[in-house]
């Protein structure tokens, strides 16, 4: 069997978004649901805030549709915290089963997949697919705390703030989950956890060959491809992997490229974590699907599994990249 | 729908099993495919001993079936180290795709289960579920390293040493997965790290009662029923509850009372882990099937999510339990 899933069945009905200042002040902030103005969300720690933020996001999604938590069949989650944190602790809330996945910034994407299969499967008819990410979360678990101020190296990518919750089911709706690519993982002995854009790129570039190979299709199938967080260095990687392999590359952009203002915004070579994808993805392009001003788009997620402990043992950064495809239900 | 889901097509292949010096000296040694003598396995780090042994139990569960990596469609699999370290690292060696999941202790039936419904669904022939746990590198992350030799609480539970992969297929073999249930996640307001058994027994008692009315069941349609760590004061506790539910308990116990001989054995109240339900399983449950001496058998795997960050935080603990019901096919 390829690594490759076509669908028939699975439809985005709702979805929340909800970020933080520096996405709220980007190029797309107009398009999420609601932007915080600081990072700790009324909230007294910055797990808490991220908690908040994906409560929020939950609520929302739900309330789009006028649903209750307890007419979800199945919720299934991750984030960057170590013990997805986030997502473990919100299920508390939850009537209903919940499923922790791990993918790194890749989890928006394993998310949605995951659910796509089991609703495909015809084992549930609504699931929540839900993922977040903070700026000061992330960066004290896998470098430095924010507040220390250390100088950042000039690869480094700006974790995102922010969540998302999406409604799966099997009910017709306006943008479907066409197909899915899961991602083997990849490892091109990169070491460096300032320098993710470049590590990833291999992984994204593995998953979307695949995704083409196994569905007989190319970049000129997709009105758009985007990958996760490949950041400006990782963006330009891939494109030149694709073109060393004779791959036409067009209409394609990275998610960390999209979300900030990259001129003027402090986020160095773009944004990364779970919610960059996730929130370019169903802030952005989910409406522009459901405007049909996009017929066909690839979404890449793209993760560093990295572990700190593994990069103190000098081991090199193991890197996925999971692809969803979203299409317009004519 | 329920939180229960049954299965026709999803039979074990396979599976090989890895253990520690602890695991290979009690009651149940003499099942497990190989036992290291000590907690390095000829590596130089924890971490890399975790991961020698998930490798050793992938190889032996290929072997066995004269299959090769290349041969299973997908691997899925989780443990209990931050960014689930061991599978994520030992990921970059497979050729095929990989789906990280994370429910504390309870990845094992949380793997089993999932890998099940994605060969039920008929999007995959072979995968493999793979789960590892290891003392020295558990104790390090949730409490202290074991070398300052800190003094443990009467409460506290042993991380067992192992991993175990499992081959999961839609070939029809002598012991298949019937049925499964995906646990909702609850939180009994303990906070206490070293008291995880008394935390995980709400849990059990939410997944095996859930189980048991979505398909109409009792202990009585059952040759055994194990949770997969309470240790002894969890599953003294698991038992009250069901008796004050007047829910009659028979053919009951606890992998983490199975797994040692808690008499002779310096495991406190018992085994946990990921391995600890995982090797009672497939290292001695699994065999039993296939002998017949068992028909039917259900694993409930517990989980403590618990987040050492959010303790610090004085946050109290979320736990779950995922359940797979394994029978003899006649």
């Amino acid at each position: 069997m390829g690594n490759s899933i076509k669908l028939e069945n699975v439809y985005i009905a709702s979805t929340g978004t909800v970020c933080g200042p520096l996405e709220y002040q980007g190029p797309l902030g107009s398009s999420f649901d609601k932007g915080f103005g600081d990072y700790h969300c009324g909230e007294d720690s910055f797990e808490k805030a991220e908690r908040k933020m994906l409560r929020d996001s939950l609520d929302i999604c739900l309330k789009r549709e006028k649903l209750k938590q307890k007419d979800i069949d199945l919720y299934i989650g991750g984030d960057l915290l170590n013990q997805i944190t986030t997502v473990n602790y919100l299920a508390r809330e939850l009537p209903k089963p919940f499923v922790g996945i791990y993918g790194a910034c890749s989890s928006f994407c394993l998310s949605m997949a995951m659910s796509s299969l089991l609703i495909e499967g015809g084992f549930v008819d609504k699931v929540i697919a839900m993922v977040s990410s903070h700026n000061a979360t992330a960066e004290r678990q896998y470098r430095y705390p924010v507040e220390y101020g250390v100088q950042k190296k000039d690869t480094t990518t700006f974790t995102a703030t922010g969540a998302i919750s999406t409604l799966l089911t099997n009910q017709p709706t306006q943008v479907r989950v066409e197909s899915i690519t899961l991602g083997k993982v990849v490892d091109y002995s990169q070491d460096d956890p300032n320098d993710m854009g470049r590590a990833m790129a291999p992984a994204a570039y593995d998953t979307i060959t695949t995704h083409f190979e196994d569905l007989k299709r190319s970049f000129q199938d997709y009105d758009l491809v985007v990958t996760g967080d490949l950041s400006t260095y990782g963006h330009k990687i891939l494109k030149e992997m694709m073109q060393r392999h004779k791959i036409d590359v067009v209409h394609y952009n990275d998610c960390g490229c999209m979300l900030y203002d990259l001129q003027n915004q402090e986020v160095f070579q773009g944004g990364s974590g779970c919610a960059c994808s996730g929130l370019v993805t169903m802030g952005h392009l989910y409406p522009m699907l459901k405007d049909k001003k996009y017929k066909r788009v690839l979404v890449v997620a793209t993760g560093a599994l990295l572990s700190p402990m593994m990069s103190a043992q000098k081991d090199t950064i193991p890197c996925v990249a999971h692809a969803i495809s979203l299409e317009v239900v004519e």
